[in-house]
């Protein structure tokens, strides 16, 4: 079999499979991912040995900071499993009615959450993926096929392999979690143009992937793109409260997505803040990079250069430039922000209101971290990832935002005059 | 300034205008909807006349019938003009808050209804759609381009330059709304590829427009595609009834997606049923293609060729099958239906619900015409066309489905731990 008809047999097998997918009812789902979990922890050892081939072949083409992602350890094995009893427990969005009404003429029609069908995850690294996406589509009753890292190939088809075990082993088609047999970049060229078996595709991980996804898929895509996010602090900040979330946002864990990228300081309070952000970004281990302003006023602050705006380091750097008002802290967040998390510090409610309406981005926030666009802090449960496309998700992609609705329309003969 | 830099200038000027149409009241809007058909009806004699340059081009290249729906008629343009009244009445849907909490850690999290910002519109022939999805968008608080017909592009830049010059005499800026100034086809592949500024593409119109946005836009595109729409008399049914409903979803309105394509039958009915939705097509002046048993069963129909399960003939046109039971028309919605409408005709509640859940379709009807998968009649006001496409609005798309969400969340210092 060729690899295009090979990837075509795939989707079309998934396309089949939805249905089952689609029809199982909430108390078999919750049986198949505590099963799920159980067959992880049953078979941590097989998983640490074929996760182990996987860092064997990657060991000297890859820096530490990946090997580590990379690595399945007991614990992360466990935490898996942690994670699929946590999606059992969350309410089954499927069949949950929207709205329902009857109209005039006696139909009574109801919106009906559904599965949204097949769904193509890509994504780099973490092999902790797999099973959460696979869990978090199970749940909401689609099927979906998995395409991770070359470099976790092994360890994504064996964490694969133990989910469709137990689909098997409890009557279910296995068909509803597929992942893509093969490290050949082709097959991701041939899946992204199945669009009559895939729904949806996910992308997550860099700008090179998300570019590659937008060029060549032609099937709807959500981008999982990177979070290029702002802390506005206002004239009116509360400067204490602005330090420790500028510091939090930075610093409390600073390889994801929603951690700050660049601070934003109003000028008239330039003068007592600067001194103060840099000593305590200086004792959290933070490089700070600034415009001429805040070199002056500030401590230890390397010049910024006009790419520093444009960069989400993820890491201990940050990007701090001055803005004479609001509208100018506004207008940088439209020209470098990511439509990702974007928050002010200040105590004056009008000034707040304005920002929370006018930044575009899927979370806004007023005295809090950016830490918390998050689908667990924001209290949607465990998300497959934080969308930064506008249509369908926008902003933490949880079980409600894997589903899609029909009408149902129920009537006694109705004709249309 | 070359083709590409004015499309690029001109997808530029629609993201700035955006936020001017994102901050706009609902009064604000209502008011320029209300101005907006006033001014259509004031300038009825020259939109006449515009459009008679379109039809003088056109009339040795279009059917009569096209010429008939490119025509703008008095009575036409007072039907625009009480569309955009429609609109003014509907509820503004941004702002609403769709969910509303406070997390354990003491944050306030709303999620709210915000506009999508930048759509494009891409359609065919009909230059009402001009004004109908400027209103929407409008009220929906989005900047819109609109791409008509090349046959219609007097009548649609005169429809536009109307509805700017009331923006403008609103102090609104007027590129909330623009309509592409060429018909050079070059000018479209420009367009879907402007992804910095445009959010969201909507073809409306035929195959070949769906199969060429899905291979060229490089933005979000929801299809409103074609309507292969099946009925299913159920062995169950009542037969006056289902040939009410058969006769009506097929013929009252023939040209549109939401009409009946394929009658499917019980084959424990058809002996009853055929001689009689036979006779009433033929009264009804429907030329019936059917199967082998239809023919044999029926009166004047002539032979179904395979193709013919996956024709939309938008014409008086119908075929019919005999199946041996529900799950077979199931297995030929799946194969020939294109998730539009699907109806089961049946007093057996169970295999009504059975079908309801099993069907894929944007709408599921039991005991009622396909005919009503339309925002109007479900309830949702006026709307921009009937979505194919699962992700975001699947069906009918009116205001609300014109939006997307963004949370806000509101703290006193909160930061993550």
């Amino acid at each position: 079999m060729s690899l295009q008809e090979q990837i075509e047999q795939l989707a079309k097998q998934a396309r089949e499979a939805a249905s089952v997918a689609a029809q199982l009812s909430t108390e078999q789902k919750n049986q198949l991912l505590l099963a799920m979990a159980t067959a992880l922890e049953a078979q941590s050892e097989h998983i640490q040995a074929e996760n182990q081939k996987d860092i064997s072949a990657s060991a000297d083409k890859l820096t530490k900071a990946a090997i580590d992602r990379l690595t399945l350890t007991p614990q992360r094995i466990m935490d898996m499993s942690a994670g699929l009893k946590e999606v059992a427990a969350l309410e089954d969005p499927v069949g949950t009615i929207i709205k329902n009404s009857t109209r005039p003429n006696g139909l009574k029609v109801k919106k009906v959450r559904i599965p949204l069908g097949v769904i193509g995850m890509i994504y780099e690294s973490r092999p902790n993926v797999t099973v959460d996406a696979a869990g978090l589509c199970l749940k909401s009753g689609n099927a979906i096929i998995l395409r991770g890292g070359s470099e976790a190939i092994h360890s994504n088809t064996c964490l694969g392999n133990i989910l469709r075990a137990v689909c098997t082993a409890h009557d279910v088609n296995p068909d509803i979690i597929q992942v893509v047999p093969t490290t050949d970049r082709e097959a991701m060229s041939i899946l992204v143009t199945q669009t009559q078996y895939i729904d949806l595709m996910i992308p997550r991980g860099g700008e090179s992937l998300m570019k590659w996804m937008a060029e060549n898929s032609k099937i709807p895509v959500i981008k999982h793109d990177k979070g290029l996010c702002h802390v506005f602090v206002d004239e009116d900040a509360d400067l204490e409260m602005a330090a420790n979330i500028a510091v939090n946002a930075k610093a409390q864990r600073p390889g994801v997505c929603n951690a700050l990228e660049t601070l934003l300081v109003h000028e008239k309070i330039a003068e007592q803040f600067i001194p103060l952000i840099t000593g305590r970004y200086q004792q959290a281990g933070v490089t700070v990079r600034g415009d001429a302003l805040t070199q002056k006023l500030g401590s230890q602050v390397e010049a910024a250069s006009d790419t520093d705006w444009d960069e989400e380091y993820l890491d201990l750097i940050i990007a701090i430039r001055v803005v004479p008002h609001i509208n100018a802290a506004l207008e940088h967040i439209r020209q470098h922000g990511s439509l990702h998390t974007e928050t002010i510090v200040t105590n004056n409610e009008k000034t707040a209101q304005y920002f929370l309406q006018a930044a575009d981005a899927s979370a806004v926030m007023w005295n809090a971290s950016t830490r918390f666009n998050d689908g667990g802090q924001l209290g949607l449960g465990a998300e497959i990832g934080i969308s930064t496309t506008k249509t369908h998700a926008f902003g933490p992609m949880g079980l409600e935002e894997l589903t899609t609705s029909k009408y149902i329309v129920e009537g006694t003969g109705q004709i249309r005059e």
